[in-house]
């Protein structure tokens, strides 16, 4: 169950994180946003109610740790949620933590800019603690 | 464990659809997506990982279970789910029918329009159909 027209069919840029047979986690180095992380389901399929309910579940326990270890990690004063898919209808999670000093802040990552990027906070992780707590996070995981 | 500044901890605005002890589903009228639904936790707790992992099981399945009731009723060519609270720090989700011809699409909602409001849908939908719909898909949830 791949396209091969769909990004995340391939190998969707970032650095990987964490993943299991369902699913896999990546940083996105966006610039604005470099602590974004996405959790991408392996098969394609459109909307998160064409999986199961243990499906489901499983998905959100990984993004419920990406967020747990991000709040540990850079005690953001937020942390936004989103599965969109409107430009690539492949099932993935986007985990953004927020500061208020953020460049949108405190619209959403897709609204209108609140500041400039000299004044913004673009608030970083390291890869290596990151992939270290969600793969303790995540050890003994459903 | 309610906050009286918080609006969603006051009455929310919007049309009840369904409500337990837990949550409660609200229909919107958005302007531009009268068909938007928000789910609210009850009490006031700021993110989705402050939830016990049966509370966020429960809370998806009830999203998830609004996520089928809009596509049965409405067909969108994508749903977006969010739970960002940058403003009002709640847990609730927004559930998002989109359609390629409403205002922003392929944009989230928070995005760029990409067309005027009378070249655009703005999807609506029966709150009768909407409320027998969820409380039938509700009926036997865990």
């Amino acid at each position: 169950m791949t396209h091969t027209a769909c990004p995340l069919c391939n190998t969707p840029p970032g650095t990987l994180l964490w993943q299991d047979q369902d699913c896999f986690v990546i940083l996105t180095d966006e610039p604005d946003y470099p602590a974004l992380c996405r959790i991408i389901w392996r098969a394609h399929v459109k909307e998160m109610s064409d999986l199961t309910a243990a499906q489901q579940c499983h998905l959100l326990h990984v993004v419920m740790q990406v967020e747990r270890v991000l709040r540990q990690l850079l005690n953001p004063d937020k942390i936004n949620l989103a599965s969109l898919g409107n430009v690539v209808p492949h099932v993935h999670w986007h985990v953004i933590p927020r500061f208020h000093n953020d460049r949108h802040y405190p619209n959403p990552i897709w609204g209108a800019a609140c500041r400039e990027p000299a004044d913004s906070l673009a608030a970083r992780v390291s890869v290596d603690a990151l992939r270290q707590a969600l793969t303790s996070a995540l050890a003994n995981h459903p």
